[in-house]
């Protein structure tokens, strides 16, 4: 069951907070901890780019060496990336100093970086309010939020969803909270976002999990095409709900992975919702692909294509841009075949532009959600994706960064 | 020799011309004929999209069967595409128009269109234009830039170049248009260019050459990432200047060619910064790959990424987005090896960022053009690349191209 007033403490034993570090300019939260009150078993997915943050890589190499970890460090307004060796040592040092406060090894804390690349981190800004993010967490309500509020960088809107669910006649609770909205793009994972339960469950049954949900969820958001170098997905699973494990194959297993997959999908779709500068949230579905790749490479050329974005951002029914997109995305397409729907109105059908009014398509355009159906006639498989809209507003936020 | 004042009649036995028959709304010039007094030697490469505009598939199908034409007629404002049968139909009525009025058969007319994708062709207002279009076409200076002008869409910058060679002792001499300006993208070609010449050329020959010169100029241009239906780029060699044959691997053959290949590199330069809303021309320059296939999708990743295109639109030294670009091109890379140069100033060596001065960054970023250079330090292949930076104008021309 879906929580409307979802944060990420909500799950049993878990506690976070959000604090201003001062790496924004602005004096928003920009330090999060997430942590549980006991070993919690750990699974992630990351990014696909060969350059990869000195956080990232750090969590990356610990979560493949341990099963289970205490909490998470997430800093917004720098990436840690790019800046050597330096930058590994300052991540194990952020950690190393949470982890002193908390009474646990610095190897049970994983470390978080997103914002800019290549300065490094304002690290005696860090350590200083360390005692204080970790001294005031809590599992309240307020505390869940800021933890999401310190993590968002072009975010407008937070992004916390939590959902429960009976397993072995207990209620289990999962809560997620996640950070977008620009260098989002299907390769793995395209952002950080930090998942809690209080489900007893293995870090193999986890990872397997998250891999399989992230396929048609994370991995089907794309704002402007870029993969950063700091985007995970992680999920902490502490047990504090104490049922028995809930293995692969049971009937547990689906209920969770049904629970947490519906989060998946939630995060996925607010994140193109929010993506930077947007003002529309297109769904791209293609039916009747040869293969799944081809259907795969159709909804991504359209999610890519400036074109067909800054078309929807103008409300402008230009159905031509899409089945360009559509030839030459590379797919095994045959383009006499194609049909296309805008929002539920027929605009081309097998090759040919159809006549339409329109007013009724304008009316369709000016809508918050933009479906695009193309049909392509040719074979059985589907996909789907989710972006935004190009707007003057992406061009702005980018044009000036880091200023 | 460049020819300063370039237009696409200079070489002998062309004529041309340009007039309004009513597809732009604004009244410009939107019908173009080119053509030769004699049966021309013709070439050319073509987009590599699915799908293709009528008006091309006619011109791809005569091009293949014959080795000779005597001109094109070329309309902008409606791409004559996406439309069925009516389409082929309405491309082979203009030529039949042109024809009978030269007095030539259909077949030795080409046709090509660019503009709106789904809608039909005006053909009464084509047909009733032709005439006069045909009637005074001529050599002049003054019919050759119209010509230019009736191909141009969203271009603010006329494209014409045009160079003389001396080859058996006699001065040859070649001409070229181009129109581009969004929807520009390395396939192929991506955008409608004419070439004519006087030389005495084989079929061949000129197509050897051409899909040869436009490898490193036209497929090495990219706007916005997306790739026309209509795109082409053809040469009529006509042999007005009555030297002796240019046979493959002569002395005259590599002269002919070199100056061939000067003007396909003006003018795929000129295309880039012409760039839908372009405000900047930038070029890409990646060395040390270990495959040309590695150094062309280092180029092509960062023309391609909206964001290192609106860091350089807002003159924001980002080298963080340069080198997320890089890793996630899908090129075989080492982070740890690449290096850096921004105009010159050194921004980034061997994986780490590197402080350097903002306001020379800000100085260099403030030029109109911007030299961006990769050294990948892991082998021996070097490829490069021209786009232009995203700027609100991009999104403003593209969100409203049809109204």
């Amino acid at each position: 069951m879906d929580i409307e007033n979802a944060y990420i403490t909500l799950p049993k034993g878990f506690i976070a907070n959000g604090v201003h570090a001062g790496l924004k300019p602005n004096g928003n939260p920009d330090l999060a901890y997430i942590g549980s009150d006991r070993p919690a078993q750990i699974a992630g997915v990351y990014t696909s780019n060969l350059v990869k943050g000195h956080s990232l890589t750090r969590s990356i190499s610990l979560i493949k060496s341990h099963d289970s970890m205490r909490g998470i460090l997430i800093n917004s307004g720098n990436a840690n990336a790019c800046v050597g060796a330096d930058g590994e040592n300052d991540a194990t040092a952020m950690a190393e100093k949470a982890a002193s406060l908390l009474g646990v090894s610095a190897d049970e804390i994983l470390t978080a970086s997103t914002g800019v690349i290549g300065s490094r981190l304002p690290l005696d800004k860090i350590t200083s309010a360390i005692p204080g993010l970790i001294g005031n967490a809590s599992s309240s309500e307020e505390c869940g939020h800021l933890a999401e509020r310190a993590i968002m960088t072009t975010d407008t809107q937070p992004k916390e969803v939590a959902a429960t669910v009976s397993i072995f006649g207990k209620e289990i609770t999962i809560a997620a909270i996640a950070k977008g909205s620009g260098m989002i793009h299907p390769n793995l994972a395209t952002m950080i976002s930090v998942f809690t339960t209080d489900a007893n469950i293995s870090q193999a049954v986890l990872q397997e999990m998250i891999s399989d949900n992230v396929k048609d969820t994370y991995n089907r958001v794309s704002v402007d095409g870029d993969t950063s170098v700091c985007d995970m997905v992680v999920i902490f699973a502490n047990g504090a709900s104490e049922t028995p494990e809930i293995k692969k194959g049971s009937e547990e297993y689906d209920t969770f992975k049904e629970a947490f997959h519906a989060l998946c999908f939630d995060l996925a779709k607010m994140i193109a919702s929010d993506g930077e500068g947007a003002s529309k949230l297109v769904e791209v579905e293609v039916v009747g692909a040869k293969t799944p790749k081809d259907a795969y490479l159709c909804v991504l050329s359209i999610c890519r294509s400036p074109l067909c974005k800054t078309a929807i951002f103008g409300q402008d029914a230009n159905c031509g841009r899409f089945i360009t997109a559509l030839g030459y995305s590379g797919a095994d397409i045959d383009p006499d075949k194609i049909s296309m729907f805008l929002s539920g109105l027929p605009v081309y059908e097998k090759g040919v532009a159809l006549p339409f009014d329109e007013d009724v398509a304008k009316e369709k355009l000016s809508e918050h959600d933009i479906l695009i159906r193309i049909e392509l006639n040719d074979g059985e498989y589907n996909d789907r994706m989710w972006t935004c809209d190009f707007t003057y507003d992406y061009v702005k936020i980018n044009a000036s960064y880091r200023s």
